[in-house]
């Protein structure tokens, strides 16, 4: 008896959390036995499954969402016409909390990356296609600055040029707080490259 | 919508784990919800209501155990003249690693804290008392070094004093791999305390 057999069945459910390894899935596990109640832990198992089933995704711009269209896609108070182009759900959320950008976003749930085998037609890159219209104005490329970030923004650009519309990217460079001194030679370089002329 | 509200019913009761803040339980969720299948999250679900109604504590010595009477307590291989006090059932399973000891084991399911507001009552005490009849010959207490651990330590051997059989405690001192020059002041003083002669 000299490993907590008894609680590999939930232990190997709570290791697949991210950042979670067999020692801190055993501490959860035994917390989840020994500390919490059995009312709580019924509710916990219910939460679980139901919000799995209530939410879904944006149809239109594939956000995590409770609704069949997310709250932002539904808005008459944002902007149509510019559409940011992102990573996954987390993105959207980091760049609400901003308040700096009023348009409408569109997630790819993913970058292309050839080396874990996800090429475009793994990501939602044909819905993003499908919603170029006459309407649309700006498409805002907001990928990391990261080589799938790079090559998903450099093939999105290619195929949207020709839709005639403007391709945008976020800016990259050097971050708040940031010294010169000890910024990586990729960001420099980004920051000395995206150089803004000052007004005179 | 810049925050993940809806979330939030999960991210309460991912919360309660140890050492889970909210931004961990909510990157919980969000992996939960993104990346697992609904069968993945059904399985899990039902693990933790089912593992929760099937563990139980040994009635003799209080481990965590799937039986009323836990394997130690119920081995006939095992020295049952030995019993070994510890705070709770980690503990017992770090000493059954080391495969040092082959006695048996009391749980007290915490430790005596008057900060705290936890009395000598709110513990497994009363039943190692029961426990202890002519056929115990040692009582070896493992509480930590710690007040909480050291109160326990001195009441136990106070009460069980009486009953003429002998009170052991584990040694304190320098951990291994511990360098004299980085141990705090009061493990040292623990150590040079409980010093053993050299054989000669």
């Amino acid at each position: 008896m000299s490993e907590i057999k008894f609680l590999d069945p939930l232990t190997k459910h709570l290791e697949k959390l991210p950042g979670v390894g067999k020692k801190t899935a055993q501490r959860y596990a035994y917390h989840i036995i020994e500390k919490m109640t059995e009312e709580e832990v019924d509710e916990f198992a219910k939460e679980l499954v139901q919000i799995k089933s209530t939410l879904t995704h944006c149809t239109i711009c594939g956000v995590l969402s409770n609704q069949s269209v997310c709250e932002i896609c539904h808005s008459t108070y944002r902007d149509h016409t510019q559409i940011m182009v992102v990573k996954d759900t987390k993105d959207v959320f980091a760049i609400e909390k901003t308040g700096q950008y009023n348009g409408v976003y569109h997630v790819l749930k993913g970058l292309i990356s050839p080396l874990e085998g996800i090429g475009p037609d793994d990501l939602n890159i044909d819905s993003l296609e499908k919603r170029i219209d006459e309407n649309v104005k700006e498409v805002i490329l907001a990928t990391s600055f990261t080589p799938s970030g790079e090559t998903t923004a450099l093939y999105l650009e290619k195929i949207l040029k020709k839709d005639h519309i403007v391709v945008s990217r976020i800016g990259y460079g050097l971050p708040a707080g940031g010294d010169i001194e000890y910024v990586d030679e990729l960001t420099l370089k980004r920051a000395i490259d995206s150089r803004v002329n000052s007004k005179s």
